[in-house]
């Protein structure tokens, strides 16, 4: 069995370690173009030729749970394109979102801003019941940050294409629903798949209809969000923050508005980092049920793109 | 029925009012010296006149959950003391612990520093097998801090006065079994109540047997903590940091070393504010089931300290 491993951004001598130990029948390689074809591949960001070269691959594994960088490629139909089911990932989603909005609802910049002053000041505690949090996005990563966020007591509702029931989640569906969700929501948790729907899904419009001092947490995809409408609201003080960890453009450049906004905390796109340990047992065994012919998680609609 | 209201730092009118409308058949007064002897108290930090003025109270009632400022007073010992238990606190506790315990971890604070400087830079994730949560207290709010730790993956262990057992938590009792409590421990959450066992607790001899980047967090009493002794530990490394919401002299004087010490965060007594709504609600059915001969929780063992 040869498996290829194409990845931007990931140092490979670790990966392919970890891969030839959990696949000792496999030949595991650095692919390079013309390359011999594989029967399967793991890959992050690949370039179009080496989809092109794969005319037989029987699935590929992408290296996170987004795979908006493999959707924009012209991919065969029949291409298995599978996606990262958590491995790892949900917790430190939930960590990244509760502690995003703990830091907000407690306050917790304030405090830190008077330390700094040497003042001990109080503030008036906030009610959580007028702090709902509004997730959008409800598969695996979506519904452990509404469990997470939930066992404090926040009124959690939850925004997906379709249809979905998530115990202790109010959960709209679709565009139809998607007025009624922002009108009560405070903090908004962008979770979502990047498609041609999702895109820019987070602007002027959608924004605006979030209660007044809304918060917004994305931790999505830089491309869901259009940045200027966000700092409109901002300074117009109709949203109160925002956390994000994603950017259309990573790294954020220098001299863009988000690094030194009074409103904003940037995160260089650290929310939930693919851990190789779990990533790894993941794609080895993803491949061993495939050879036995058994069906997996994570398959990839092409159409629906995620 | 008469209720004397005796709280320093508490603003007494709207206490009045809400305890007015939930026992309207109640005379409610603020105490002063000399007043006529009540029934019941709400009281918070009382003089030590107030106590020897009330020979035939039925219940005094403390708001909050620490009932130290009273226990350091001479009280008759068949007086009945009774602790807020819960009121809205633990979830409270809850935040601050997981928001300190995740900032710490994610490491979150160098992460703002680098943002700061227009860094866009990444940090090796951390195990969270390496980071064993140790909760020093297991009441009521201690239990609740362990449940939203746990719920994060990390490894959670508990230390108590008596044996418990908690769902998902490793129980360590007594003074027997603190050093193997303590060098099982990475982070360390103190929600112990104040007595005369649990003074000073947090101190050289203990907080040096943590694990090597130990990090402690105290939301119980400034009193529990031996100042000097956790400086010096981080000083020489032993420990990474500390958050620490309650000290010795509050407020914090000006010129404390706490106050700008690069490992420590403060905040003001804030992790757990004592919630008017759910507080008077309480104590009022608390009253109503002592005027029916009923038992009530929360009652405090004069001995014991809690």
């Amino acid at each position: 069995m040869k498996i290829s491993f194409c990845c931007t951004d990931f140092k490979a001598e670790p990966w392919l370690a970890g891969l030839r130990a959990a696949l000792p029948q496999a030949e595991i390689e650095v692919w390079t173009p013309g390359a011999p074809a594989a029967d399967y591949a793991v890959v992050w960001a690949p370039p179009q030729a080496f989809i092109d070269e794969q005319p037989n691959i029987k699935a590929v594994f992408n290296l996170g749970a987004g795979v908006d960088a493999l959707t924009q490629l012209k991919l065969p139909p029949q291409m298995k394109l599978v996606r990262l089911d958590d491995a790892g990932m949900s917790v430190q989603m939930a960590e990244y979102v509760v502690h995003a909005l703990i830091r907000h609802f407690r306050e917790f910049d304030h405090y830190e801003r008077d330390v700094v002053q040497g003042k001990w000041s109080y503030r008036r505690p906030r009610l959580r019941e007028e702090f709902p949090v509004g997730i959008m996005g409800l598969g695996v990563l979506g519904q452990r940050v509404a469990q997470a966020v939930a066992q404090f007591e926040f009124p959690v509702l939850g925004w997906s294409r379709s249809p979905k029931t998530v115990d202790g989640v109010r959960c709209f569906a679709g565009a139809a629903q998607l007025p009624e969700f922002l009108a009560e929501t405070k903090v908004l948790v962008c979770l979502l798949p990047l498609t041609t729907e999702t895109q820019g899904i987070l602007n002027r419009t959608t924004l605006a209809q979030l209660q007044p001092g809304g918060y917004v947490i994305n931790v999505a995809r830089g491309a869901h969000l259009v940045e200027e409408d966000l700092i409109e609201l901002l300074d117009s003080d109709h949203l109160a923050g925002a956390a994000l960890d994603v950017f259309r453009q990573e790294p954020l450049p220098a001299g863009h508005p988000f690094w030194r906004h009074p409103k904003i905390t940037v995160t260089p796109h650290t929310a939930a980092r693919t851990l190789r340990d779990e990533s790894v047992a993941q794609i080895a065994q993803k491949i061993m049920r495939l050879e036995r012919g058994e069906p997996i998680a994570g398959v990839v609609d092409h159409i629906r793109g995620y």
